[in-house]
Parts: structure tokens; sequence; C-alpha cells
């Protein structure tokens, strides 16, 4: 049995789904997940509420937020430090603050492509803000982020449900790393897939000066609707790629067992094997 | 001021934002979220883990799963059936249900658009469901899901803040009532999204068979697929309904304010306006 | 020699191709086709006009039109109650009425999937009919249903030819039913083949109301145009399926010989054989 | 009251609909129709047969074929010479063979854009072929041709109504003149549309060796695929150009009122007006 | 070594790449090439101005242009016709003037498939000049057009090198030709790589007489706009085709060899090999 | 009357076209243009070749290569130094480099958004590489860049004209500054090409460790082909830009009259004006 907890503070593209990846039909035993979130703030008062879902007593814990170096989740992260606790973020993509988390016990999977969204008033709304996040997930989903953090949470989740003593996952989440997750057999299909996520990646290249830096109404909605247009394109290539694998019959699936063990299979019709 | 807590048992594609949709850029003030959530699952300990949000003191909740009448849904509804809650699911279907529902004293947003997902090891694994959450989002998102609910929370989140008396709401979400909130100016875009969202409340009519009474592989695999398949050219309607509202510079915006009020814009480059 | 007689009361998607399936290339010996239609309509005077090609003394009758079950095409089954006679349509949808056409000695298919058109003066003109026909019979002819026709036509037409007693067929041209006989080689074509169908077999959910029941206009012409986005979605899920055949070189194909048999060939370049 | 009877020898792309242009929803008063068809095959005893219709004594009778000046229709014409007739071809293109036409008193509609088929038992079966007249019609209609015919022939029909002397058109339908009565708005929309008219009028020239002088399989299949791949493209283009007009709300529309006349409305939420 | 020298006179979609493709990492050893260009105008002085190369003294010369019967080009081939030359042109298009050419010891390939672009000031602006260039390289390259005119450079290029008398080529590069070059394996892609080269010979008999025939405003830029549609979709068409080989992972590429023979690769991963 | 020189040193994106750029339709008075090419490569001894276009006397020079800090452009300015002339090309990128070119009396217009083609022999062949610059051509056309050449080229040319001192442009070519000058009027189409600018502008990112730093076969051909996947969605983003425009009638085109003033249009169908 492992007891899994999901901290969300604020949202990433990966949030959406990261407390579903690992039984995604809902019927695996031996795994138990509860998920305390904070909406879309991250801020100091958020920290401090997360130390409820400390008192239940997971076998480790999942901290997601964007910019782990912000504030807030370095505030939380002072509330579970003293137990197995993963950190995934956009950031920090400097090697000595990574190196700083290592030490002080966490693990951590840096995802850099989980694109930064166009956050202004001037141009995101409601709409605007889920319909980015559909594209951002459609890169993540198909071009190996979703399976590289559902395999790494699996290993963990494996030693503690064999009282192993847990080694925590160290990962810098780059394009060239997260294609070699998504089980891609036609070259072509992997090349589109990775040229989707370097523009993912470069998304937030674009948005950061729309959010931070630029005033001026035209600059910074035209700025930010390019990013999304961006991101919209890569999610076309992504898509582009997987029907590449669905004319091919080559889909590499990976579904859990009920006993929590990873099955594959490739061709549609194919039973799932262990 | 208004404590918003939400509650979300097991998943269905709106379960990915709707903690997020009142508060787009993470800079509203006078509003306060909090999320428990129990990962994929939502069996009957779930259902009684849920208690944990209650001590919170939210102004209102709402809980978000798959079919409310489930056991699961149902066991965390006695939990909350004295105070203000808002049930948000993709059934019940039948008008008794809902009555009861709202005799005891629930509100209730029923999506019957939310699409279920082809759930069998056969066919599902980590990234299909990924991928398949994220076609979903962008029906819900860019044909009047995503706003519907967030204008039905804002109500309430009022009501809450001038400390009036909370009326909740009792909404079938249909295809037809949806379109009327996605605000599109064009009207073949509009009927291009409210195909999209019949395709979406047509997905449950393939799927279910094949999450339910199928048995034989091949047609559970291949009848999934066509389910997915639905779902992505549902997608890709909604994409297109929106490209077209691009081109006319016409994507109707409403922003929140600092203040928390709904601003409106629809020209790009104009500046959101009370 | 087998003499066909097509009787066409008013029109649906497969009325446009229906007495061509069996001579594509209008060489084959031992057939002989004719064809009375009444145009648009399908009233009483049209039913009655339709005893003139009963004289020609066709082997047998293929009586093609809307709602089978309507006056019209009711009245013109008692003429041709009394010789062998197929009647293809898009209802009766209960099983009682087929029953019924049955024991009255007829043959029937019903094509659920033969998609309503919004016929509303509102919306419809003549270009939008047409149109909409291409978008019908490009799901039609590439997912199954013209092949499942042909296939029956030629086995009534084998036995006029051998002088046997004619077997008529009674058969319901569900999605499920058709799409085996696309010969689709790829699951994943087959499933967005399989996707195409149902969403044709929905058209008449969305333009049954707007064709029957609702007045006024902007609401009639939404929910037609809505119908038509559903229809053109799904025309270009067929063409996706085909094109995904076409990029592996596997397009089943069965051509007629000049003899009238069945020829078969997958790949574009190798000859047809026996 | 018209009485208008349709003769179809072969079939054309036009002859999927040209019997239901006039009365696109079935409900105008004071026109009555009749078709008569032969199938696919259109030689002597085919001609002969078409003799059946006349009896009904027409108005004006119709016939469609493809080249009008081989055998069968011109044996077919024998019959007709003496009453109302109006030749529907893609041939003859050749300038006195028209007048030899119009000299023997018939009206006629040449559309060189209607395309050959790549008739051919090695490359075509039922599906191709039902598949490509859903590319031709996708042209035909919103390109204009369909509403060239429906237009002339209402001409014709209002002559008959009132009682006066019948005038026949005599029209030469290439890309130029088509184009013109398709009604686009926008002139990109209209430039693609003129595009689609040229390469469905091209098809032929690719298609008429295939048929008819090649004999390799290699290349008779390769070059009747190409025609098909053409006719596939000009569909695409004829999409195109319609969705322009349908993100402009500008489609323009023209259905018959219940009392025969044209009604026109172009906004979609526009009641027809006469 | 080889030395080639290269004369622009005006422009072709050829032009562009022309000098590079037998040398397409500028790595290749023993080649020599030198261009000279008179820009986009092809008069009497530009003619003269060419002779300015012939000093360089190249083993061979390849003069480019449009329309090789025009006065500059034949007054160009007047100062090249004592030196080995190869005309490379969309004309002549007469056998006989060919055979002139031929006689008067010129090589050529004349290429009806580079398209006539739509050059009329209403309608040509450097933008839309540019952007239909790239659009007709996208048919000459993936088509087969590129490698025809590469390879038979190279083999030129070969008889130089090894001090051989110069055979020069006598190629019209129609469609056909044209696209058994283009090495395709999946025949599809063939198809629709030889409707592309089919809809960009086309072009010119739509621009020809907008470029030449036609004054009104509307009628000129219709319908260039039209030939620059048909050269957009045959791009498209292009494109499509390429994506089925990569989907196959099977494109044929042929890359120079640093010591200048031809090597070949088809899978990507492999390595070229001689 | 100017007389413009151009030394094409290697190959960009944009020197398929720079010669053209001010004469689109090869009818402009007062304009004489020379080009000298050394084809792909760009050493010492076509830099000293480059000399021979001195002799012509230009008004100015425009020297396009890559890389123009690279040893074979360095060399070629040497020879130019003395004589008005415009360097273009993708770099130097550091500021000052630049500097040291306008203190060496040279103008220049650095466009980093001319991408980095993926030049290995392992992936790149002739056919991939008319292809690659296929896309970059569609994107430097629409996007902007091609008119901000033609600009500033037309600027020097009409001081040469009037016999004024020569200004000579220096230009960093980023994103931002090139889509000003693209003329769109939709903002979400600006936003699209400005997407497919900084998605040409970061090829570099990926092709250039592809080009100088990774030896294995599958690393580099990926790598590649990732670049050049990119390189096709910006194109395609271009396209999907420059469609929006079409679909408004708001293309904006600025020919050249005769005189070789500019004069714009925007209506399809409307008069260019001065």
């Amino acid at each position: 049995m492992a007891k899994i907890g999901f901290i969300k503070l604020g949202n990433l593209g990966m949030s959406q789904v990261i407390d579903l990846v690992q039984d995604e039909i809902a019927a695996r035993e031996g795994i138990s997940v509860r998920v305390f979130g904070t909406g879309p703030k991250m801020g100091k008062d958020e920290a401090a509420a997360t130390a409820e879902l400390k008192a239940w007593g997971a076998d480790f814990y999942v901290m997601i937020s964007p910019n782990a170096s912000a504030p807030g989740p370095t505030a939380a992260r002072e509330i579970y430090k003293d137990v197995p606790c993963i950190v995934i973020s956009d950031g920090p993509t400097k090697k000595e603050d990574r190196a700083a988390l290592e030490e002080a016990g966490f693990g951590y999977i840096i995802m850099t492509v989980d694109p930064l969204i166009g956050a202004k008033t001037e141009f995101l709304d409601p709409v605007e803000m889920a319909s980015f996040n559909s594209d951002a997930m459609k890169v993540l989903s198909t071009c190996g982020v979703v399976r590289l953090i559902q395999e790494e949470l699996d290993k963990v989740a494996a030693m503690a449900d064999e009282g192993k003593e847990l080694e925590l996952p160290h990962i810098v989440a780059k394009p060239e790393k997260c294609i070699e997750r998504a089980g891609f057999s036609n070259p072509y299909a992997k090349a589109k897939g990775l040229a989707a996520l370097h523009m993912a990646d470069m998304v937030a290249k674009i948005n950061f000066p729309a959010c931070f830096m630029m005033k001026e109404i035209e600059q910074v909605t035209l700025t930010a609707a390019a990013g999304h247009e961006m991101m919209r394109a890569a999610a076309q290539l992504a898509i582009e790629a997987r029907e590449i694998e669905k004319a091919n019959d080559s889909v590499f699936r990976q579904p859990h067992s009920k006993k929590g063990y990873l099955m594959t299979k490739t061709s549609l019709y194919e039973k799932p094997k262990q």
C-alpha cells in the first residue's frame, strides 16, 4: 500500500492530471491518493494552509506549483522538509538552486516544458486560461511529460509499497529528455513531438515579458496572443505526431493493472501484457 | 470576502480547472480557495475523507465528481448536507433525482456535455487519459461550459461576499444552454460550438457500452477509440469556432478585475471595461 | 440476366448513387437497370405514379425513400407488394414496424446513418442541400454503407440471374454493422469511420426538432446549421480515415468484373482478382 | 403548374441532385417532377427505354448524360426532338456541335466542370465511385454550378407555369461563368471557388488517357488516382471558400418559397425575403 | 574538378535554388560554382551583360530564364552558343523550337511545371511574389523537379570532372516525367505529387490571360488570385504527399558525399550509403 | 536611375528573392540590377571572386550571406569597404560586432529570423534543402521580412536615384520589428505571424547543435528533423495568418509602379494608389 499526498499551489499545466496518472481507470489497488490545493493563489497564506495534508501521514508528498523558488512554495517546503517530498515545477532553472533543493532532501522534477500562461487581465479570462491549459495538456500528454511523471511517481510508490527507503527523483525535464519517454516508433512523429516540446519551452520566453515587463495594451495583448498561438501550434504538432502513430497502429500504451504494475501494448487490438 | 471549498471526487473534464475559473490570473482580492481531492477514486473511503475540508468553514462548497448518484458522492453529500454546497457532475440525468438533490438543499449544475472517458485497461493509459482530457477541455472552455460554471460560482461568491443568503444554482447544462454562455458573435461559429457540445454529449453513449458492457478486446478497443475520435473531432470543431471569432477580432473575454467584478472586452487591443 | 428497378420517392443521401453501385464503370454484362423517380416529393400522387415501372417486369425492385412509414411510401408499397421489393430507408426504426414490413413480404435495409437534412426554408436552399448531400455521401461511401447496399443488391441480383428464388435482405444498418463492411485495415481508421457513422446517425436528433418543432428563426437556423456542421465534421473524419488507408496502401477495393462477379484488390498497383 | 421530366442516361456529378434543385424542401406548389433513369449504362437500349417518360407529357424535359454526342444520348434525343428538351452534359465541347444541338431545337447546358471519373476496373469500385461523386458535388454545389442549373430550370419552369412559349437556355458552363452564379461576397473565396472549378475542369484531361488510352496497370491506377486526388483537392478548396463566407456570415442563400418564387437571404439569422 | 556557371535572366521558381542543388551542405569538393544574374529583368541589355561570366571559362553553363524564346534569352544564347550551355526554362513548348535549340548545340530542360506568376501591378507585390515562389518551390522540391535538375546537372558535371566530352540533356519536364524522379514509395503519395505537378502546370493557363489579355481590374485580380490559389493548393498536396512518406519513414534522400558522388538513404536513422 | 549590385555568398532564405523584391513584375524603370553569386560556398576563394561585380560600378551593393562574421564574408567586405554596401545576414548577433560593421561604413540588416538549415549529410539532400527554403520563404514573405528588406533597399535606391548621399540602414530584424512591417490588420493574424517569426528564430537554436556539435546518427537526424518540423509549423502559422487577412479582404499590398514609387492597396478589387 502506498499513500500519496499531492499539494497543489497555484496552477501548472501538469497540475490538471498529476493526481490521476497513476490510476487512470480508478481501479488500482494498493494506492491511496489525497490532494490539497489552494486554487490559483500560491502566497504565504496558502503555503501555511498546506500543513493540513501533512497530518494524513502520506508515504510521500508531491508538491506542484509554478516557480518553486517563489516565496509561497518556499514557505510550503519548510513545512514538508522532514517528510519525503517531490517538488514538481517549471523552475528553478538554475543548477545551484536545484542542488540546494536536493541537499535539503527534496526530490524534484523541473519541467521547463510546462508553458507559462499569458496571465494579464488585458488578455486572459477564464475561457482563454482553460483553453490554453487544453493546448498545454495536449503536448504534455502525447510528448512524454505525463509518462515521465507517471513513471517516476510509480517508482517511488513501489518503493513505499515494498517498505524500501525512498529514493526521490532529481530530473530536469527538458525537451530531449521528455521525448524519450513518449514511446514514438516513427522517427518523424518523434521529431514533431520534440519540436512541440521546444515550442512549449519557448512560450515562457514570449509570455514572460508580456506578464512582467510590458505595459502598453497593444504590446501586452499582441505578445501574449503570440505566446498562446505558439502553444496552439505546438498542440497541433503533438496531435499530428500521435496521428502518425495511430496510422501505423503503433501507439505505445502503458496502462496500470489492477495490482498496480505497468502493462504495455502497442497494436490497438492487442491485450496489454505485463 | 468569500471562502470557497472545492471537493473533488474522481475526475471530470471540468475538474481540471474548476478551482481556477474565478481567479484566472491569481490576483483577485476577496476570495479564498481551498481544494480537497481524492484522486481518481470516489468510493466510500474517499467520501469519508472529504470531511476534512468542512472544518475550514467555507462560505460554500462545490463538490465535483462523475455520476453524483454513485455511492461515494452520495455518502460525501451526507457530510455536507448542512452547509451550502453545489453539486457539479455529469449526472443524475433524471429529473426526479435532481429534484431530490434540490429538496435536500443542494445546488447543482449537471453537465451532460462533460464527456465519459473510455476507461478500460485495454485502451486507456495515463497518456490517453490526459490527452482525452485535453480534448474535453477544449470543448468545455470555448463552447460556454467553463463560462457557465464561472458565472454561476461568481454569483454565489458575490452573495457570500455581500453577506446575503445564498441562492444556489439548479442548472442542467445541455448543449443548447451552454452555447448561449459562449459569447460567439458569428452564428456559424456558434453552430460549430453547438455541434461540438452535442458530440461531447454523445461520447457517453458510445463509451458507456465500452466501459460497462463489452468484453471482447476488439470490440472494447474499437468502440472506446471511436468515442475518443469523436471527442477529438469535437475539439477540432471547437477550435474552428474560436478561430472564426479570432479572424473577426470578436473573441468575447470576461476577465476578473482585482476587486473581483467581471470586466468585458471584445477587440483584442481594447481595454477591459466594467 | 438480372433486371432491377429502382423507385425513388423523395431523397436520401443514398438515393444519389444507389442505381450505380452495382455497375460502377457501366460495363457489366447481364444486368439491366431502370429508375423511376418522383423528385423531391413523396406524397400520394407520387406514390401512384410509381406504378409505371412495374410494367417493366423487373426481377426485383428497390424502393428508396426517407421514412418508409410515411403515407407516400406506404401507398407505393401497396403497388409493389406482389413483386420482390426491397425497401431502403432511414426508418422505421421500431422493431415491430420492420417486422410488419417483413411479414408483408418486403426486404428492407434501414439505414439509421443516412442523415436527416435541415429542411427549412429559413436555412436550406438548393446549394446547401447539395452540399449537405456531398458530406453525407462522403460518410456513406467510405464508411461501409455503400458497400453494404452494393453487396446486398448483388446477392439478390445473383439469385435472379441464377433463377433461384429470391431471398431479400432484412438489415438494420446501424453504425456498428456498417463499419464492418468498410474494409478498413487500420483500427484507428476504422474507429474514425465508426465515429463518423455515429455522428451521421446523430444528425437526425439535431435536425428533427429544427425541421418539425422549432419556429423562431434564430433557433431554427442555428440548430439546422449545427446539424450540418456535425455532418461536415463527420465527412472530415471519414476523409481522414480513408487517408490513413491510402497512406498504408491498404485501401480495400471491390470492383465488378465485366461478367458481374466481385473482384478484390488492396495495393493500388495490384490487379483485381476474383 | 409546371411538369418537368428528367431523363438520366448514365451518370454525371450533377445527375445526383438535378431533379431536387428546384424544390429543396419538397414543399413547393405548382411543380411536378418525374425522373426516368437507366442507371450507369447509356447505350442504344437505354436510349430506347427513355421513350417511356414522354407519355407523361411534361411541359419540358431535361436530359442529362455524360458526353451528349455519344450514340446513346444521340438516339435518345431523336425521341425527344419534338418536345421542349434541355440537354445537360459535359460535352460536346465543340462550338459547331452545340450549334447543331440548338438548330435541332434543343436547349443545352454544357458543364465542362462536371469531372470525368477514373472509370477503370483496376481503380474504380463502388466506394471510390461514390466518394468521387461526393467530391464532385462539393465543387458543383458551392461554386455556382448547382445554382446555375437551378436558376435556368426555374426560368423555364416559370415560362411553362405562365403558359408562355418556352425559351430554352444555351449555355457553356465554364469556370468563369459558373463562379459568377456562386454568390461569393469575399473575393478570395471567389478565387478559391474559381480555382476549384478549373481543377474540376482539368480532371478530365488527366482521367481521359487513364480511361481510354493507357493499358499498363501502374500507369492506369497512378493516373486515375492523380485525377481523383485533384478532385479531392478541388473539393477542399470549395470547402475553404464556403468557410470564408460562413466566417463572414455572408453565405448567400436562395431558397424557394412555397409558391415557387426565389427568396434570398445572406445573414444566417435573417428571414428569407422575396 | 567541374566549374559550373549559372546565368539567371529574370526569375523562375527553379531559379531560387538551381545553383545550390549540387552541393546542399556546401561541403562538396571538386566543384566550383559562379552565378551571374540580372534580377527580374531579361531584356536585351541584360542579355548583353551576361557576357561577363563567359570570361570565367566554366566547363559548362546553365542559363535559366522564363520563356527561352523571348528576345532577351535568345540574345544571351548568341553569346554562349560556342560553349557547352544548358537552357532551363518553362518554354518553348513547341517541339520544333526545342529541336532548333538542340541543333544549335544547346542542352535543355523545359519545365512546363514551373508555374507562371500572376505578374500584374494590380495584384502582385513583393510579398505576394515571394509567397508564390514559396508555394512553387514546395511542389518543385518534393515532386521530383529539383531532383531531376540535380541529377542531370550532376551527370554533366561528372563528365566534365572526368574530362569526357559533354553530353547535354534534352528533356521536357512534364508532370509524368518529373514524378518518376521524386522517389515516392507510397503510390497515393505519388498520385498526390503527380496531381500537384499537373496543377502547377495548369497555373500558366489561368495566369496567362490575367497577365497578357485582361484589362478590367476585377477580372485581372480575381483570375490571378485564382491562379495563386491553385498554386497554394498544389503546394498543400505536395506537403501531404511528403507527410505520407514521413509517416512511413520512407523519405528517399540522396545527399552528396564530400567527394561529390550521390549517396542514398531512406529510413531517417539510416546512414547514407554510396 | 539606380544601379544595384547583389553579391550572394552561400545561401540564406532571403537570398532566393532579394534581387527581385524591388521590381516584382520586371517592369520598373530607372533601376538596374546585377547579381554575382558563388553558389553554396562562401570561403576565401569565393570571397575573392566577388571582386568581379565591383567593376560594374553600382550605386550601392547588397552583400547577402549566412554569418557575416565568417572568414569568407569578412574577406569579401574588404573588397567592398570603399563603396556603399549593405550587409544582409543572420549574424553577427552581438552588438559590438554590428557596431564594428557600422564604423567600417557598412549598412546592415541582421535577420535573426532567417532560419539556420539542418546542414548535415545524414539529413539534408537537395530536396530537403529546397523544401526547407520553401518553408522559410513562406514566413519571410508573409510576416514582414521581405517587406522590410524591400522598403529599406527602396529607400537607398531612391537616394541614389535622386543623387543624394546614401544613408545606409542599420537594423536588427527581430520578430517584433519584422511583424510591424507585415501590414496585418487583424490582431490575431499578426499574433500568428509573430509566433511564426519567433519559431523561425528558434530553429537556429535547435539546428545549431545538430550541425556543429552532435555526432551520433540518431541524435543528429532526429534533432535536424525537429528543426525542420518547427520551420514547417511556422510556415503553416504564416499561411493561417494570411488566410485570415484574405478572409477579411484586408491583404495589404504595396506594388511598385512603373516609375518605381510604391503604391498601396488593400481590398482585392481596389486599384493600387500612390
